[in-house]
């Protein structure tokens, strides 16, 4: 007999468990349904500010796989189709129609919920307005872009100064546009430490883009045709006829909630370590869901393709008979901001301390290249580190081109719960091209070794 | 009382220990000579293709401390001065001075051996005919930039299409040379997989260099002004007024094994984990040593910097009372050629078969960014695989720009003996400028995860 698969969501995290389980199972064993309230499947949110920016020509680039394409490889792609509710005893979803205003129910066997995070909209005075744009999706990075296309007036606001707000500012100055980013805290890239944050600051100025850092957005004033006209701070008003929020995004667990999974303080869905939901036949994955920090082993909200990517993954084989898991994560993030690259995982300085951990904190400046080596540029490495055992608990990398990716030694690191002796005595690669004899993660860890006295 | 140690070679490996024992001990404490052939000390051998090249215009840019800074800093260099005898019974070495012709002895309390490296010389005709060179040290990279600086004949052989081969190669193509590149194995670059080496050998016929494969040299044909004139294969000669060897190099154990030291089969000095050779007392580091493979489990020679580097540090700390270790290597190594960059790390596809392990290799081709973002190239990636555990032996990297730093996850996945199934499923950052988002390495250990039919 025939089961089906239903998946709420057609973005990257639905997709992939849908098109792993096709892999698995031909359509006379399992038939594969994907509701998606827009249009598109499987884009690249991520892309979104670079498709503003014009770095990126059209949306469709920005497309791994389109709903024809799905359905050509035997996924029952329905865009339009929003589920409005789940029946986790009767096993039944509830589908309305967006274009034709109807509602029916699809029986399932297995479900996976991929509703994604919506941008975070506090409640401002005037955060209605047109012309105020959150990004959710690529229908509404598709408004942006055509906004930006068509402004008149060339003066953007970008509220808050996370790695969607930098990149959108930059994708802003990018299409000429008098820039201002406006942040409550005192630094910007508040998953940076604030000494990291205040180099990512100085590249922002560098460019262009005017700060306004310690300053709450208190109001939105709009124009007599209901277009914003200024965002208002202590500061006063800074006029815009454009305003971007980039104060993040939360995950959408309302419809997992109104089912009666667990959902937990982050909004995100509760899961284990196989993406099932406290529901038999129900997994969640991507945006919408609460993961597991590998180093504060706490659970985290932490909305990124990659993992929605590899978790869509243990989806399709989990919901096929399968056994995989998805072992947690590490809050590894990295963004370009112009020249200048940044990158952190694991704990800075002030979640090692809520967390409880007793932690150092190192920080050394590099070079990209051997020095004598033309295009050798300036890094900045911070490590943080368990004082007792030398642990290595988080790091921070902030440099031109051949900067960032080193995060990932540090993640690598941070995986295997290596000490920082551990770290500087790796084999990394050496070539004059490409760093200096010691790599300068290793002089960062080598400093930590020295500063805890380790030697 | 003071004590004495001694240092016999200037290079990286040599002046690290001084300088790390330095730091530890105050003069008065200890008392630390450094005897060196040459005239240099502490410079990037590895620079010495760029200064070829004229990437780094003048010799003194590669120097990283010259014998006047490390005196400055405690440290009684005796540029010039050979050591020739070490007496391990009676704690003294004896010391010629090159430029007055004397002998006299010196007695230690501790002795560090760094007589690094000699490149490979077979013994054929012709090879000691002037315009052949090898490169040793900085010396013989200044004469090599001498010769091309001054060469009316624009045509180079380079024998060995190793690293420097490749290296040296491309920096004589920058000098407005017609070079050709003479091999005796079917591919260049022997620490790759055939299958790898092949494109590095597209891309070396791209620049314009003639690649003669499979071609032992079996003569060098030297002018009535003992000059060479040109490189002999069984293909015929090959015309040359300039001669480069890049046939690798041997570990100097010469002055270790005449003192009675174990030396090991690849001519390197035999040391523990803690750098100490066989002879209560002595030390040694850097190219002149045999290493321990993690991965193997032999005893490999490896000259390379940045090892010379951490064995320093390490010899330096041991050789003052304290205890530090060197873990071993990976034998991790990158190298730009042109724009093409090229890193492997552990075992290769024959290597592992010749230590015994049942392997499999899996390759596959992925994107160094986002496909949709601008500037994203190919990059090749392979991994060597233990079929019955999964567990990663080795992987090897051949891309354009932002390709070869990857190695550094594989290498540090393997310094953790980390399964593919972990590497698959590890946080490592991701943003479209930077990556896929799977990265390529992901992307393979993924590949890898399926061929082997764990999922």
């Amino acid at each position: 007999m025939t089961e089906r698969l239903v998946v709420v969501g057609g973005d990257a995290a639905g997709m992939s468990a849908a098109a792993q389980a096709r892999r698995r199972r031909e359509p006379d064993e399992l038939e594969i349904v994907a509701f998606e309230r827009g249009a598109h499947t499987s884009y690249a949110a991520c892309g979104i500010p670079y498709f503003v920016g014009d770095l990126v020509p059209t949306a469709e680039r920005l497309v791994a796989r389109s709903p024809e394409e799905h359905r050509r490889r035997g996924i029952d792609v329905r865009t339009r189709h929003e589920v409005t509710a789940v029946d986790v005893d009767r096993r039944v979803v509830t589908v309305l129609d967006l274009d034709a205003g109807t509602e029916h129910d699809q029986p399932y066997d297995r479900l996976v919920i991929a509703t994604g995070a919506r941008p975070r909209r506090p409640p401002i005075p005037g955060i209605d307005a047109a012309g105020v744009f959150g990004v959710r999706d690529l229908a509404t990075g598709i408004a942006v872009r055509a906004a930006v296309d068509a402004a008149d007036d060339r003066r953007a606001v970008v509220v808050g100064a996370g790695y969607i707000g930098l990149e959108m500012a930059e994708a802003l100055v990018r299409r000429g546009f008098e820039v201002t980013v406006v942040e409550a805290a005192v630094s910007p890239m508040g998953t940076l430490d604030p000494d990291m944050g205040e180099i990512v600051a100085g590249a922002m100025r560098d460019l262009g883009i005017r700060l306004h850092l310690g300053e709450a957005v208190e109001r939105i004033d709009v124009d007599g045709h209901g277009a914003v006209s200024a965002v208002v701070t202590a500061g006063g008003p800074i006029p815009a006829g454009l305003v971007v929020l980039g104060l993040g995004v939360r995950p959408d667990g309302s419809l997992a909630a109104g089912a009666g999974l667990d959902v937990g303080d982050s909004g995100g869905i509760v899961v284990d370590d196989h993406q099932r939901t406290s529901a038999e036949g129900v997994y969640a994955a991507g945006d919408c869901v609460e993961v597991f920090h590998r180093i504060s082993r706490r659970p985290v909200a932490v909305a990124l393709g990659t993992h929605a990517n590899k978790q869509g993954r243990v989806v399709g084989i989990n919901a096929t008979g399968g056994d995989a898991a998805f072992p947690g994560v590490l809050g590894t993030a990295v963004s370009q901001i112009c020249d200048l690259e940044v990158a952190r995982t694991g704990l800075g300085e002030r979640e090692a301390a809520e967390v409880g951990f007793d932690a150092e904190a190192v920080s050394i400046t590099s070079s990209t290249r051997a020095g004598y080596y033309p295009g050798a540029a300036e890094i900045r490495v911070k490590l943080v580190v368990e004082r007792s055992t030398g642990r290595l608990l988080g790091g921070q990398i902030v440099g031109r081109e051949g900067a960032a990716k080193r995060i990932d030694v540090v993640a690598a690191a941070l995986w295997n719960e290596m000490t920082v002796d551990e770290v500087m005595s790796m084999d990394l690669s050496y070539a004059p091209p490409f760093s200096p004899v010691w790599d300068p993660v290793q002089v960062a860890a080598r400093a930590a070794v020295s500063r805890l006295g380790r030697e």
